[in-house]
């Protein structure tokens, strides 16, 4: 590891493993923009001798793709993975061992519990990694991420509800909720085949993966560490949609709360709990995905509504839902401001 | 009124009021193309002397817009009235006082007691003609609608969410239900001004008029009609949702189960439900609006879920959800075959 | 082949080779629902077993794909057949071969002589049947077509810039002619990958394949038959680009007269030219794709712009630019009305 | 005026007046941000009292637009004026007697010959500001607007075109030129009507003032003026499409050489003109708006094609066709890094 990150003269060295990706290439370009991240090296599995820049003109990043060799690879400091799930786990292994700081954008060290993860993913290849992973909501975990070396970034439905619901979670208002998400295509990866073809999405919109989602255990996880009693909802149905849109995502979430909640009590506990938030909006309309369109911040509206409590939240899902959420989380891990080079 | 409407050689003769508008402009279109139907007359508030093939060239309908002038207008038989909410009223009466059949496009006859309508949509100035309207959703009221003569077509939403619970309402299986809707941007009609412009819309989605929305009592209304005790649910929340999208609708609905079920019971359920109906498809996968998108079909799954039954409903909004339903309703008040014209 | 198509009780029997893709499948779904042609069968060479219903919900074709195997395909008497440029040509000569009358959709036996063909797409397995096929631009060619055994269907771009551009070519008019085409992502078929993904299409615009382009010498072609002298444009210039849309093509074409032209001179022109043609319409304003969608007509404006005549031309590049157009070449081929299953 | 702007520890004090359609307050947005400048006040004729934030949430720029009194705003050293064309002149000349200097984003200073402003604008008010008024393409006219006090902003179609096309006019190249231009929705500013709502865009494109637009005469101006001889084009011929998406504009150009040119020597010309320009990038492939969405870019391919040079030319429209050039123009009036706040 090269010397002092974080010193005023220093920057740190980051590596991104696996940036052709639509979030590893955000976090690449947003590393080279970033005043004090210098962007030492990009991988790729499969675009190895290709200009970042060539295949995302708009970012430009004039850097050449490289295989990952971490051999090679001398005086880094920390490394963002955005690997598939199942298939990180064994890369970031390798570079805690060599000291690296690790924010990974995989699913692989998110879940709590090792055999909710084998249920969903398969099995671990590192399964001693996941006690010290810190789950990286900044916004809900900013103490322990500081002191992290391996930080797991959240999926972004779970990024979208968590933080939408963490004020009912933690005073313990929600009995069970109803989790209505709406994301935009580029969600579904770079390589979605006919599936994600621009004549199948126009003009249309559907649910996709209507239960068992990925996603679910993961809301379920954090909803229940945010309850005073640890017991998390009663009820949690999480079913996500596609739409015909490129970046942002919205989840609409329906509590049926504990208690009878009125709504001044919504507004004076979601004025407080976000008051200090750079990155969190609380909003009195109904929020849209334009609205947090390639920016790090989530903007959230309470409603007491018919029969329930309704909550919207939106984020762009490869910022706020990926790849500047890494950046984010990357900054305290370093210690530098949380919001450099992504506000 | 012309004589023997429904003949073999005679054509009902039909006039569209209010045929500027999408809804009104498609329906015109709908009668020109229909083989037992006369299109009379089509007549418009606001641009007279217009012809409707000028507004839309798709549809090719060459008939010039009039003022509407019941005096001038002999000889027919039905009409399909297209005018805002309120407005209809007044001149459905005069309609139904020379005997004409009337399909009503706006709400001003769908809800069942008149305080809830005054409560959304303000005085109603026919109210006389409330008790005999008929609730237009063929696959629930068929044999109703036959023997109508004022014929309220139903909401977009409510036509999507009744005809995707109905199964569970009358096997009085709903106990409380969370309705997330998702619309395309022709539900919001043709003068949205910067609410509807492109540039708001696309890239964009968001929740729209939260709480309070007209057609939740529609829906509550016809879902107690349906349940075997007349209770309907015990909570019903209903939100929609802007898309960039230009025709569609899907409704997601969340059912709380008045007692566990089993997805075979669900699938037994809609299939024998919906068995007969040529406009009602049971899928076995999420359904997108794109898979109906103008036609007048419904395309529904329902799902044992996480936590919840989740039943899907697809719709065009401008088809099913308003004009090729008012044909539908038609051709049974006029005895002709159902699917006439529309399919 | 079976005897007497077309006719009063005999419905022509069609299979559609190549039932698949975008444009075979709506062949497919046009002949199916045609009142006077019996779909006999579909087939594919990727998804055979597949209900067509299933790949295509919206086109409501209930018939299973198979292999074509014209051994066990009797009592046919027509084909469509929507192959790929080169795997089309042994295909038609097989069903020629068994006196089937046949449309195709692909390129090989559109162009005029046989080296330009195999520069632009490659060796040429049939030939010998390039002199007796006819070009299937109904409105130019219709009664070779209707005495044809084997029908080119024209492409795309070539059926809305010769319509756009038949006019002025038989009155000689054409000096120069810059064609800018806009096409929607259908035309780059289904298996586009990453190139035609929502992602890389939405909020875009680009040209593609700037010189060079297949349907330049198809173009070529036709305007030097149809000018009086046959030596055609002193230059042509022809370049299309992908727009953020389904369906739908718009050519721009800019002409240097070969001697100066008023715009009455250009209605008068356009008027008389196309005035019996049910297709084709002439417009005084710019006309939109959307104006056709879904449709089998061309719409076309000629305006004395500034230095240069400009003729705007649009279609829906799956309709009149394949598949309606298909069929009304078959509607010819058959002595059946023109028109039939087509408006 | 305050004294000293540029240096290191005063920034600039800018007014930006007209901040509630698009331009105006992308503009406020992008000075607020600037690390030199400091936005004073921003203006509206139709919202004041409203936060920009409010109308903008995007932008996230928390300051209310007032009235335009310019007694009242004291220590302003620049303003960028972006109102309509006409409206503008009379504020900008009241603006320039009062020292300030200027970027003005409507047409009133754009044109070299007051006549011909009249012929396409009406009246003008300020003719006497004519004169002093330079072009604001600072790829063409850096000198110029760096001791300039009153800069025209180009129009969006002409930015894209001159930066397309001034490598072929300043070699004297061009003979005659055609121009079709497509462009995104925003183009057409924020009270478009049913002309701009997302039904009437979506799915559809068309050309619109398809002769006489009034960017016609400021791009032949400009082409004139590059000529060694000053000659222009012999002819030229621009027309505009709308196109289904937000931001973008591509401008495809059909260039009638003086004399043949092969690659080579367009390689060799575009490459030697434009390689020392930040903002200026020359393509090997076709430029996608995509490329450039929300930058200060212009992405440029010239192409030896068929029987023409083609050259494409992508901005986006509301940042180098307008907005973030204005920022360009107003960083070389104040002696500022010409890229700083926009790269």
């Amino acid at each position: 590891m090269s010397e002092q990150p974080g010193k005023p003269d220093a920057k740190a060295k980051v590596l991104v493993a696996g940036a052709t990706g639509y979030t590893g290439a955000l976090a690449a370009s947003l590393v080279w923009r970033h005043p004090q991240l210098e962007l030492t090296a990009i991988t790729s599995r499969s675009e190895t001798g290709t200009k970042l820049s060539d295949l995302y003109p708009r970012h430009q990043v004039p850097m050449t793709l490289r295989e990952l060799n971490l051999d090679e690879i001398e005086d880094v400091d920390a490394a963002i993975v955005a690997y598939p799930h199942g298939a990180s786990a064994p890369v970031v292994a390798e570079m805690r061992g060599l000291g690296l700081l690790v924010v990974d954008l995989s699913a692989d060290f998110r879940l709590l519990h090792l055999p909710t993860y084998e249920q969903y993913y398969g099995p671990h290849s590192a399964p001693e990694l996941l006690e010290g992973a810190v789950y990286g909501l900044p916004e809900i975990n900013r103490t322990a991420i500081a002191e992290a070396e391996l930080v797991a970034n959240p999926g972004c439905y779970p990024t979208a509800a968590i933080l939408g619901l963490a004020p009912l979670a933690e005073a313990g208002l929600i009995d069970d909720v109803v989790i209505d998400a709406k994301s935009g295509v580029s969600g579904a990866g770079r390589d979605g085949g006919e599936a994600t073809s621009f004549v199948t999405i126009t003009e249309n919109v559907s649910a996709y993966k209507p239960s068992g989602h990925r996603h679910r255990p993961e809301i379920i996880d954090q909803l229940s560490r945010l309850d005073a009693d640890g017991a998390g909802p009663s009820a949690l149905t999480f079913v996500p949609h596609l739409m015909p849109l490129d970046q942002g995502e919205l989840v609409s979430c329906y509590v049926k709360p504990a208690r009878p909640v009125e709504q001044a009590e919504l507004d004076e506990l979601y004025g407080a709990r976000y008051e200090n938030e750079e990155f969190v909006n609380v909003s009195s309309t109904p929020p849209g995905v334009r609205d947090v369109r390639e920016t790090n911040r989530c903007s959230i509206q309470a409603l007491a509504g018919d029969d329930r409590i309704v909550v919207f939240s939106v984020i762009d899902n490869l910022w706020k839902g990926a790849s500047s959420q890494a950046i984010q989380n990357l900054n305290l891990m370093l210690g530098l401001d949380e919001s450099a080079g992504i506000s």
